[in-house]
């Protein structure tokens, strides 16, 4: 069974990135202050009040979640709720990702709400954006069909917080195997080595 | 050099707990909402500029974010910022982790803003909550400190959304190294397994 979608056209698609872009980064901006703020309880209660609100009048029209989206003229995923890229989902950062020849890359900022020991990245956070664009790489930018079947990260020394750089290669395809390896840096080298194997679902084969 | 660290009394951060947690649990919804939503521009508007101000208001009084906090009855280390198990970051789904003997577990929900493939779980997201989980055992509930060295993780099958019990332990400990494995689980069993190799920072070895 493949994945049911939906399409969408590009100019509606630019609409709709431009009407949510200023409200992702808002919320963006929401949790990160949440996470930090020293406020007295009359400002936490206005702030709780304001935001039950906003998330109620958003909630009263609501999408199907379970079906993916892609552009209409390309058949190209649109991945915008996606927790590491998604445009449209305040969790992800988001790491806006380069493709060029099996190489991937991109430079992105992760601040406090991202944080594990005082400072640094949580480990976990590392491991999610390597998963992540190590699974890009592979399907040509979610546009073949593959799962993480392994992922192994190595951890040389700790991921500062702020400004990070993400790069991945495919190392060689066996059959329904992709490999992969990406490291994570900081202005001063490396932090974290990836390498992971994906494998291309059953029902995707017969398409190769 | 250890890291720096604030202490707040049990009956004070017991009264910023209740203040905060209604606010944590509604930034949480409009996340959900947000990546969702089908609203109208007018709606998508409204409620970012009442996020824009929410966001502002919380953000005027901010904490120093590169100091840890501890209780400073029992010196338990206040974790309430983590991407994971932080009660007041949105990001965190929390996982809420229950410790014996060894031992660590936890049952909780993902919806879809952790969604990877359609109704799945993005495998990077199972990484992230297997690292913490992982980390938390060998630390007996961050309370030694201990950085991930290597994470595997291997996926047995999808993640589905919904309700996720994950499990961890501590295999042995070897000299500065503990060694850990866990699971992650829906109603049908394990979906992702990991072991990790956890090692002690210099600073905190003379103090074992």
């Amino acid at each position: 069974m493949e994945f049911p979608f939906d399409t969408i056209a590009a100019a509606e698609l630019d609409r709709l990135q431009t009407l949510h872009a200023p409200l992702t980064r808002a919320i963006r901006e929401l949790i990160d202050a949440a996470v930090h703020t020293d406020a007295d309880e009359a400002t936490v209660r206005e702030a709780h009040t304001a935001i039950e609100a906003a998330a109620g009048a958003l909630g009263r029209s609501r999408r199907n979640g379970s079906r993916t989206l892609r552009q209409a003229e390309t058949g190209l995923p649109v991945a915008w709720g996606n927790p590491v890229v998604g445009t449209r989902n305040p969790i992800a950062p988001p790491v806006l990702i380069e493709h060029e020849n099996g190489h991937c890359w991109s430079e992105f900022d992760l601040g406090g709400a991202y944080e594990g020991p005082p400072g640094l990245v949580h480990g976990g956070i590392c491991a999610l954006i390597l998963d992540h664009v190590l699974g890009e790489v592979v399907s040509e930018g979610l546009n073949k069909p593959y799962f993480t079947g392994t992922l192994t990260c190595r951890y040389l020394r700790g991921t500062p917080l702020g400004r990070l750089r993400v790069e991945a290669d495919v190392e060689r395809t066996e059959g329904v195997k992709a490999f992969a390896r990406g490291t994570l840096s900081d202005a001063d080298g490396v932090t974290v080595e990836a390498e992971g194997v994906f494998i291309m679902p059953a029902w995707a084969r017969e398409n190769r």
